[in-house]
């Protein structure tokens, strides 16, 4: 019960190693034997090139990030979002992974309820379309520090609410355990996202924390019990690939292949 | 519905005029007009001449922070905590004030499960002592944010619950909206807090977000739905003193009388 995940699990999030290129990644990826990667969209211009060089590899794909930022000030523009996010399905789809990461977004204003039910609004509008392409959406709730700046759905228990009231076989949820290892009710929701858990991601919460937004660490330098909520996940039914998404300069600076060895060991110690 | 709340509810937290000896924040408050501060307890030494300036400048004290921070790694650091509790709960009476703010800590150490349960067990064994003396103790959720660094208390629901689970009329809750304005539980948990709020702390959250601690604003300089909470918190049954508490550098290089006078002007506006 105590022993670490498949090796085979591992996935390497790209922004981990922001400084490479997809290419870059991907190879990366492969000399260190990972199974899985996770891409973000503003990484796979021109598209064709990306989907040869992903295919190429062998890698699986563990999800793309993302769509979402559903809530805006007018409804031309929550259209021009909607539009964006039926873009991103489809690169999804081409990239050949079955997961499309929604973050959310921030109010417009300071109506947040307002901004909540434009969330809803906005992935009930795509699903028909994600359906069709054989792509889930997955709701990431981020930690409430990002509320006013890009989601406003900040827990699981909030998360799984949505999930229910879409009422969608292709709607899950994103548990990542830096944006939810604080909360008192964590354990319970995980238990009721059963069937619904589209994907796990790890980091680690440093103490003092340098940043809000770049100052997570690598999986062991922090607070987080990181093991004790991937064990958690499991028993909600998640096998699936385990991602390592890491915004902090430090690791962006160092070299990919060292930040990929560190990242190997830390996952078979901590996660 | 939509109009401001009595001048004369609005309390100086302090800490917003965070320069200024309680000396000298006392005769601003005077100057200004005010009728409540809000005390921090490393500003009261010597005690009895702080309660000496208190008394005779005929304010009122709305709350004194702080108590709590009740984890800890041994027994014995676990009851010189208890102790420092005692004490504050002394220093509240002696002040005047019945509410102490209780800041819950932080977990020694991964566990922050077991540290929720240090912090029931450390509240449980200071009510005796609070009746006592006629001080009610306060839980302050904090953001999440502070999860690992100050408060494994992140959320009105949480307070909530452990305040249930203690079950004495000694013990009630904050609500700041600085810590708890993302939260989609926000208006049910205020609800839910009817007849336990010892308190209502105001202050506002800024984008982007300058800094984790030190990047509160001015109420209306960001997103907060001040009113609307405050209203909530009316109709929860709370009429006391509203606490203006920020922390910013900004705000404490500021000459404090014009500090108070933006408060005043801030607190009609938006409050």
């Amino acid at each position: 019960m105590n022993s670490a995940p498949e090796i085979s699990r591992l996935s390497l999030n790209q922004i981990t190693t922001n400084n490479w290129s997809l290419k870059e990644a991907v190879e990366g990826c492969v000399r260190a034997g990972l199974e899985w990667i996770g891409i973000w969209r503003h990484k796979i211009e021109p598209l064709e090139e990306s989907v040869r060089i992903v295919k190429d590899s062998g890698l699986g794909v563990s999800g793309l990030c993302r769509g979402g930022m559903f809530p805006a000030a007018t409804a031309e523009e929550r259209r021009r979002r909607i539009e964006d996010n039926l873009h991103a399905i489809d690169e999804a789809a081409a990239l050949g992974t079955d997961v499309l990461v929604l973050v959310n977004g921030p109010a417009p204003d300071r109506d947040i309820t307002g901004a909540r039910s434009m969330v809803a609004d906005g992935i009930a509008s795509i699903i028909p379309h994600a359906r069709e392409r054989g792509v889930k959406l997955a709701i990431e709730p981020l930690h409430p520090m990002f509320a006013a700046e890009r989601s406003v759905i900040c827990t699981l228990r909030e998360a799984n609410r949505l999930a229910e009231r879409l009422g969608s076989p292709d709607v899950g949820i994103i548990v990542d355990v830096y944006h939810v290892w604080w909360d008192a009710d964590l354990y319970e929701e995980v238990e009721k996202a059963s069937g619904r858990i589209l994907g796990f991601h790890v980091s680690d919460w440093i103490v003092p924390t340098p940043d809000l937004l770049m100052g997570r660490g690598m999986m062991g330098d922090g607070v987080i019990e990181i093991r004790k909520i991937r064990q958690a996940v499991e028993r909600a039914g998640y096998r699936g690939p385990i991602e390592v998404e890491i915004f902090n300069q430090e690791i962006w600076d160092a070299p990919g292949d060292e930040v990929l060895a560190r990242m190997k060991d830390a996952y078979l110690a901590h996660v």
